[in-house]
């Protein structure tokens, strides 16, 4: 048997998330029934992050292993033939043995869009979250600041989900408003070692509560040690974030 | 009556095109539709370019007249508290008396935008062409330019409108393959004084054709001067296609 790595996009807007469902349509499914009819195998992929549903992926990694002796190229070729158009795999090579997308992954990097213009996106409005009012984007990158390095995120944690701990460490938190035609257009971007349920999208919720002037700058360091889910910002919907990279231990 | 003027995004996607037909959705008939709840009355809205199905708007010019005495920065607000969500009132304002979007349009540009990457791109699908192989974006733009000025375009127009007459002027006609991240996209844009029917589509065909290695840089010229449908390229597909903006008289 061979360990595949898989470089994955989609676009979630169709989609109950990654995770097989009963009754859902989910990218796990789709994904799977490709490598079936491929490799003439029943296939088992693994994630590295389990996005919800109507979360996007720029470059999911997902893990199989097969029988197959099909070159990687040629396995990625033959997927996207039978794949639905809105997933696509990127890239496509041997992984060493023993490899595990989930235990290997040593960061994430995801990213939020916000349109914060007058009027909606008609092109982007599966791709963003369109907010009605003008944000502060400045004040939103001063909050930012609280959140960095290593945490306690409970606060940031959508119940339901059992985890060990809820401590992890962000290394990157950077809000930006984009320029000339792009300035209704607010990114938020996020890399940690890991995250929580549902932790960018209340994040980002929490944000934009401080860039719509409802709570100042220093909020967020209270909110962080309140280590209490009621004191955050709402979830922000799903539409908006995009799982951009898995960094993989050995990749570096 | 007033005349009022919109300019009105659209995502083409779902409609079977601007005009109104029995049986189908239509941009026409969910604006009309939206001006009628808003207004109180039945309202007949023109726009100046007749978008196919499936083709996008980002500046479409639409007119309508009425007896409501909303402002119209009401009346945007209002239409587009209506409308669904693939289609947005970017303006509104009153238009001078004898306003015609038709008549009054003295310039349109389109663009048409081509990915030539070898992976579908999951989040541009709906507003692309996805061509699978490498195209030669310089020697398409060299060719390009046979079709600027004044001619007759009867070998780009799709035979079933009738026309006074095929003579168009092109003023600009631009292939530019991206660069960095977009470097797997062509963008193709084209203003003239008025297309035929499929023009831009036929034109974009007969490039690819170009691009590809098909035909040379020179043929081009020869194709125009057949005056021949049959001699040019393909109608590329219409998912690619935006109406970029139109230029009315006394805008200019």
């Amino acid at each position: 048997m061979r360990s595949i790595r898989l470089i994955v996009a989609y676009d979630g807007g169709d989609y109950a998330g990654w995770q097989i469902q009963p009754g859902q349509v989910t990218v796990q499914e789709v994904l799977e029934g490709a490598i079936g009819k491929v490799t003439g195998e029943p296939a088992r992929a693994v994630a590295s992050g389990r996005t919800d549903a109507g979360v996007h992926a720029l470059g999911q990694v997902v893990g199989f292993r097969t029988a197959s002796r099909l070159p990687a190229d040629v396995l990625r070729r033959a997927l996207n033939a039978e794949l639905p158009c809105d997933v696509a795999v990127l890239d496509a090579r041997e992984a060493p043995e023993g490899f595990h997308p989930i235990r290997d992954a040593v960061r994430k990097r995801y990213r939020y869009v916000i349109h914060d213009g007058p009027v909606r996106d008609v092109f982007g409005r599966r791709y963003c979250w369109h907010y009605r009012s003008r944000l502060d984007a400045a004040a939103m990158q001063r909050a930012a600041g609280a959140l960095l390095g290593r945490h306690d995120f409970r606060s940031f944690e959508t119940s339901g989900a059992p985890r060990k701990d809820s401590i992890r460490t962000i290394y990157d938190l950077e809000v930006e408003r984009g320029r000339g035609e792009g300035g209704d257009r607010i990114t938020v971007e996020v890399e940690a070692d890991g995250f929580l349920y549902n932790m960018v999208r209340a994040i980002v919720g929490s944000l934009v509560d401080v860039g719509r002037g409802a709570q100042d700058a220093s909020w967020l360091a209270r909110v962080l040690a309140a280590r209490d889910r009621r004191r955050a910002g709402p979830t922000a919907p799903p539409q908006g974030l995009f799982l951009v990279r898995v960094e993989l231990k050995d990749e570096g």
